[in-house]
């Protein structure tokens, strides 16, 4: 309470309004609550911790939802309607993402140390130069509704910001409030328990607070997943601030698949049943989801996708929002005449959240005379199938398609297929072959983002390591006196970290 | 010209318009000429290029800039007024850029080649992965007026840019526009020579042409340099597109400098000789000119300051609208109560743009109080000092100061200033110690940048190798055929790059 009671001083809050933070971490959408958990992440000394110290806090974050996994999945499953399996597998996903970017920070890569020793004789001459990353502040981090776990609270975007040495302030989603509270309760206090400052990590709630959140002097990034019309208005906010801060926001994505002719003539079953799979998965409510199927006109294929659903399960959607947005969008292009209705699920009747999957096909030529409308993600169990008849139709029609978080190629062994990688490889972060776009592996190479809309900073990404970079900036020290560099840029190289010297990669101690 | 044809051919350009862009490089501030430019630009291939080639290539143009050095020098000075010895040191810093980032083309950790192997006990399973980055696209630079040559036309944005993979289209600045037209030519003209695409490579003039290439669709991002009102609007644009694009703006920079009382007490006349030299360096006319000095209320400082400049020389100023601006900024900081006049050069009364170097002085609690008036950059040979007495003062006066490129402390031996550097890092790319910020050395630990309104993008940098990474975005392959994914992601690294493997660095092929 002491250590608070400074930290509360240092921010220049009362210790009444402190009190009543460390009780709740969850604030009203009052702009004063939002400034107070600001300015109290902002003191919290945060940007200040030892990489080894945020690497043990990170263990001890995924150790706390481990150790409440049947309470948080339960809570979740009530809020979401998400299934418990998908739900605990979640849960792992959060875990992992949690260790790996302890194991990032700990590696010490990513603060890019570098170095370069006087030299005269060049023009301008150069001085003793030594550059790394440091921790931008305070990170505002937007929760999305279909990862209550993975991209909310302690997800990838708080776990890499807190990696980075940024204390993180989280506007709850409003799908899963409870569960937001619990695992803010649940981090917090893990954090105390681990000598932490608590209040590096802070929750906020309302719609009202998010826009208070971004636009706060003292937050210095914001990490957005939602919707495109929700991540423009955000993403508008934080560019007309005076100081404008960067946002990076993971907005719609319609994750184009090619299926080739060779490969629908190989394996057609084999293909519709991994669409099937991948496009109704946990009620297709994933940003990955495969939105627009390029098919070749050959005979069986469309049939086998409908045999592939035949039973497939209706699923409650995530919100009622969701839900009617849903039933609108598949509405809208159900009804349109150059639209064909090719599959339709049998719904639960009584359940006004559920909704049962649904195929639809146009030509080539109609999706090329209106892309816009068929570029629309639409959020839910839909997919659109586009029936080419040559491959010179098709390169015209992938060359208007837009940004995206990934792109599949359905391909024969041996096919060549170069120039479909490089048409998807345009405007998607990430191609597939052979498989499907949902289930984003954690791993040194990943990479989910893309451009405009798929994402706001394509120069970025959300998952996989460099995840952390969007976090830091360079800080480069001229002629410094030993006694004020950070560890990672002294001599010697005592901390044994990867770093650049004179233009050489160097691994390990050089003293 | 056969060559010439298919790329006018594929941007859908008539052969016409293609022939007078092969003739002259700069087009016209018509928006059609715009677009010409950079659909050409967009179709030139430069993508696909390889990384020695572009290195070759970036010599190419090095080799031509100094083969033509005294022809640019004699152009640079009648249109800047800048002397022929600052603008040869700015020619051979120009040509150590393009060299460096021919350097880091080759030596290929910029792309980040990163590959795991799958994993299919881990949750969510672990494709094989392989990621790196790819050029982003078309790339507009904004020319600065005070670097004609190295934040110009071959300057370190487009040496970077055109590393990175990414064709060019720079916009003149109005200060040197006949120069801007003979370095285009010469490196167009160096490119074909050597076989590279010279359409990767054009300039436009005017001030439309500069909102039409931000607002372009064909144009991925923007790099600039000049003023903060200039760069705040084509920010503003950039992020009201309807697919926004990254925008690198490097706006205004005040550059403070702490001047410690032992340093005082220590060598007042060797700060204050070096302070001099500095702020009024080619007509106080660079981004890094310190324009606000803290200085300790201890006799001597201000005495020698204005003794070392008493032999300090007149400066024609770049162009009207900076002089202009400089006697407007100057005179309004000498009528205020709380300025004292130090120091006013004699001015050479038959030039209007020549600038003699001015110095005010004001109080801590001054400044304190009206900080956004002392805060503004006064871009000329003026500095403004603020007296302090002691060190609590000075440290809440820190506290409030904004972005900067570079802070620097002038200090004792022995002293410990790891306070004024964690107060001066908080908010500047760059500290220098007991050295000028001015003159900023090309090696990779550089770094050119600073929170807002230093730049647009503290996450990036303008200079140093890591620049490069400003035009790039990442790409994933999952389970990719070996046939289409790029050498540097190949088995066994045959290029023999550095590159991350199962979460290790390795640097050398493995094969």
């Amino acid at each position: 309470m002491a250590e608070t009671n400074r930290a509360a001083d240092a921010a220049g809050i009362a210790p009444r309004d402190e009190a009543r933070r460390a009780d709740d971490p969850i604030v009203t959408d009052a702009a004063t609550d939002v400034d107070i958990a600001v300015r109290l992440a902002a003191a919290s000394g945060f940007e200040r911790s030892l990489r080894a110290d945020r690497a043990r806090w990170l263990t001890a974050l995924a150790e706390a939802l481990e150790a409440h996994r049947q309470e948080l999945v339960a809570l979740a499953a009530e809020e979401t309607q998400l299934s418990a399996a998908r739900l605990t597998g979640e849960v792992t996903r959060t875990v992992s993402q949690l260790r790996f970017f302890a194991g990032v920070a700990v590696e010490g890569s990513y603060v890019e140390a570098t170095l370069d020793s006087p030299d005269d004789s060049l023009t301008p001459p150069r001085p003793d130069l030594r550059r790394m990353l440091r921790p931008l502040g305070v990170v505002a981090v937007f929760a999305a509704s279909n990862f209550p776990f993975a991209f909310s609270v302690l997800g990838t975007d708080t776990a890499s910001a807190l990696a980075a040495g940024c204390p993180v302030v989280v506007k709850a989603h409003p799908g899963h409030p409870r569960l937001s509270r619990r695992v803010a309760e649940l981090g917090r206090a893990a954090l105390a328990a681990v000598g932490a400052p608590a209040s590096a990590l802070a929750l906020v709630d309302g719609f009202d607070a998010g826009a208070e959140l971004v636009r706060h002097p003292l937050v210095s990034a914001v990490g957005f997943t939602g919707s495109t019309r929700g991540g423009r208005a955000l993403f508008d906010l934080a560019a007309a601030r005076p100081a404008p801060i960067p946002f990076y926001g993971e907005l719609g994505s319609i994750n184009p698949v090619v299926v080739t002719a060779a490969a629908a003539a190989a394996d057609a079953s084999g293909i519709a049943s991994g669409l099937a799979g991948s496009f109704t998965r946990d009620g297709g409510q994933y940003c990955t989801k495969p939105g627009l199927v390029f098919v070749p006109e050959v005979a069986g294929f469309e049939a086998a996708l409908v045999g592939a659903l035949a039973e497939a399960p209706s699923q409650a959607l995530l919100t009622d929002g969701i839900a009617s947005a849903f039933d609108a969008g598949s509405a809208a292009l159900v009804a349109r005449d150059d639209v064909e209705l090719v599959f339709a699920g049998e719904r639960a009747p009584d359940a006004a959240v559920v909704a049962a999957p649904v195929v639809v096909a146009t030509s080539i030529e109609a999706f090329t005379a209106a892309r816009e409308v068929f570029l629309e993600e639409c959020f839910g169990p839909l997919t659109v199938l586009v029936r080419y008849a040559d491959e010179g139709a098709l390169a015209v029609a992938l060359a208007a398609i837009e940004g995206s978080l990934t792109g599949t190629i359905q391909h024969a062994p041996g096919e060549d297929v170069a120039e479909l990688t490089a048409a998807l490889g345009r405007v998607a972060g990430r191609v597939v072959f052979n498989g499907w776009p949902t289930g984003v592996a954690i791993a040194w190479a990943q990479h989910h983002g893309g451009s405009w809309p798929a994402t706001t900073a394509s120069v970025h990404s959300s998952v996989g390591a460099t995840a952390i970079r969007r976090w830091l900036t360079p800080i480069a020290y001229q002629d410094a006196p030993a006694g004020v560099l950070p560890p990672e840029l002294a001599d010697g190289n005592p901390l044994g970290i990867p770093r650049r010297e004179d233009g050489l990669l160097v691994t390990g101690p050089t003293g």
